[in-house]
């Protein structure tokens, strides 16, 4: 499963970036530290010190350098050696890989490719943390499974009427009819209707039965916005099935990041939300409980099935009706792989 | 070592899969998921959905159906796919490698080679759990070594005089004299007689001393009787060293099966038993906690082994005389490993 | 990196290998049994039983002889089979791999080449455990990180300004100045003067400031001996910079062993003593608080490096002016490992 380099990866959470101290990530395997300038500006170098590979993780921030804490070199804003403690001559011709970054939506963000092609915006339209219409929580997973799985799973819902039978509790109509899948310049989105049915989450509240409109879409590299509205039963089939007036915003969301950290295992980040109705000031309990406990359902399934593989030799999957939005997405991401102008690794100028 | 595949493997305890629900196991290096029909018949079908390698142990039996819980596939009982939910068109030219399955002994086998080669005249005679005549109790370790090592381990006994010193506290006879090995079809046999020392297990407990006749027979692929028999003093040489009558139920037993899981890692089980002589509804807990001792040195040792092992490229081992049995055995695997007509991989029909 | 083989290696201490009962080290990744004869002399064999590789550190010392307690091989002190039970011709022929042995500052060193060629007089002039001079103390870490990396870190003690900024806080004296580093027969010595500073590891404590002369004697393979001298403020001066009277015994030292477990894991031993001034019984607690917290931080960082390393493909290290000491004594080492007559590896006569 090749990765595209050009493009947006989700390193982690702003907050997890304080001022003063740097933090290590990683992203499509390599270690990556991330610190703050004096202004708060968020940068991102290679997390491995020119010397003798020691991570500036470990390092210290000192205004708009950081300080590798093993024997003291001393790094620019732009990953340029200022200072070998004890050397005169001058290190400046030394520089360190440095990764465009940028923060959006409560989330760090690192271009893993050519810097020069670096595009803001490339970084999807998502609902972030803190957006003022929402009440939402936030969370993350790390799952012991390659990225392109935990993709997949986002990609086919019709999983949810089994592996959430317990916790969800959707009907087969997720499973047995058909969203309407569209490919994009840089995504694939997915649409369905869900007649008649109790509010994703609240089966059991007793309230009344909705239509509910749902699109997930999936950005390149594999960040996901899932949306829904609900209107009143018969509002599906007065529209025929197509799209409603989706002026407003979302009732209810999913921002979704899926960061690959190695080969075999993946970072899995969610901000949910549902629009503030009237003064709520936090995500209903019994709702964050159910999602939670669906999202265990799918890493429990997901790192088995990455074991499986493991131990197949010439393992290769099936193709059905219900994951044609993960042929597509994957064919996407092949194709931008490929048209990537064969990635020069920056080389250090060592 | 080569495994041999035409053969009945221990899969594991019957209770381990209950009515209703599938149950991982692992032989081989193949995951196994083991499921009861409608009827409580069990089967067992390679654990690995056809259509993205998800654990149907993870799914749901349906009447004389397993229905994987990630997309909905369901299995029929001979691993046809009978249903691809959403999808009209059959699917029943796709197919999951079964296994031949059975219970005997308390215990689930499952056949991993040529399915038409399957026959249940090839499962050992041994004493199982339950048996009327014994108090018995029964237990497992999952070992960090290769199934040959503790297979080698039951087949050369003269370790019990060493190995167990502080546990079974058996004479050096053991280590000294010579058992009779002979080999049969699909077996190994080693007998002998010990003289005059009390009861295995029992050497503090003031009971008089007692020539036992031994026979130990390990069955390919790895299942192994030990039986004993308690005489009078005497009887022995009376028989000049040659075998008693055996007509009479053992005295004592061992049923024993060590299963490869991986090259690195096999599961033991086994189940021992005395005789019952009186109204005891147990087996004495003094000799249990000894067997278990000395089970867990013999752990110890051979993780030790295999580590050992590990770290000694171009490793092999010395033959002697008292690992006869040994060697036979391991020849016979041998043997009927290569005599299997090349095993054609049971390729899926994808 | 290659490793030296001729060489004296510290494999542990000598309070780990109590009269009766062998213990298990670990060099260049051999499994080495050490025990004691009847005499109490140490031994030093091979840690696999030629029989079926078990270990012998799991076996019983019987005199002058050491028996496996798998199958009860005995062998000798020379490492010959003297015994294998129940058969009766003679094993002599058979020999274990045996490594010179001996004992000296409270540490067992093993000899990992050529017999022949061990000489005692090769192990360095060390302070040892329970020397009357000094107060001291000792302790070791398991380093997951190559032994290279860990002697590296001591070569170049530039790093204390920045790596133990909060344990030692010693000068940017130590990164800033260039210590005299001489290249000797079978080691690297490195020497400063520190003036006017406040004792190491007691720079709290209100002591008068004081010029302190540091040597640091790194040794094939892998043995260090660091030791210091104070003086008044004023006498590094007064001698120009160079040595002052070192005919005195140093006032503190550290005597360090680095030793190659495994490619990736290193086992570092320390004792580390302050000249006994008055009637102290033991070393300060304070110091060796901070010692330990200092040592603490070299590994948390080293592991780091080495975790960096492994997920960098061709990685090198940057040479700087402070670390002309790791140059030339990894010059030295590789230089003995490429003199070494193509080490023959000694074979069992199997």
């Amino acid at each position: 499963m090749p990765e595209v380099r050009n493009a947006w990866y989700v390193a982690g959470w702003s907050h997890e970036v304080p001022r003063g101290r740097p933090a290590a990530v990683r992203v499509l395997n390599e270690p990556i530290v991330l610190w703050r300038d004096a202004s708060g500006r968020i940068l991102a170098f290679e997390d491995r010190c020119i010397h003798r590979l020691a991570p500036l993780s470990l390092g210290r921030c000192e205004g708009d350098a950081l300080r590798c804490m093993y024997h003291g070199f001393l790094y620019d804003r732009d990953g340029r050696v200022v200072e070998i403690p004890g050397q005169e001559r001058s290190a400046r011709n030394l520089r360190l890989r440095s990764y465009p970054a940028i923060e959006r939506y409560g989330w760090t963000w690192v271009w893993m490719g050519e810097p020069g092609a670096a595009d803001e915006g490339l970084i999807p339209s998502l609902i972030g943390m803190e957006h003022p219409d929402y009440v939402s929580f936030h969370g993350e997973l790390e799952y012991a499974a390659a990225a392109h799985l935990v993709r997949d799973n986002l990609l086919d819902l019709s999983h949810v009427s089994f592996l959430h039978a317990h916790s969800f509790r959707l009907s087969e109509v997720w499973a047995r009819e058909r969203p309407n899948v569209t490919e994009r310049a840089r995504s694939v989105r997915s649409e369905r209707w869900i007649r008649n049915e109790g509010r994703l989450g609240m089966l059991e509240s007793g309230e009344p039965q909705v239509d509910t409109y749902f699109r997930f879409e999936m950005f390149v590299p594999g960040v996901a916005l899932f949306a829904l509205w609900t209107f009143p039963p018969g509002t599906a089939d007065a529209t025929n099935g197509g799209p409603p007036d989706l002026s407003r915003p979302a009732d209810g969301f999913a921002t979704q990041a899926v960061t690959p950290l190695t080969d075999r295992t993946a970072r899995y980040l969610y901000i949910n939300g549902d629009v503030r109705r009237g003064k709520e000031t936090s995500y209903d309990e019994g709702k964050r409980a159910v999602t939670e406990q669906a999202f265990s359902e799918d890493k429990a399934m997901i790192e088995a099935q990455q074991r499986n593989i493991d131990s197949t030799p010439d393992w290769r999957f099936l193709s059905t009706g219900a994951d044609r939005g993960v042929t597509i997405f994957n064919r996407l991401l092949e194709r931008a792989a490929r048209e990537e102008t064969a990635y020069p690794t920056v080389q250090q100028e060592r």
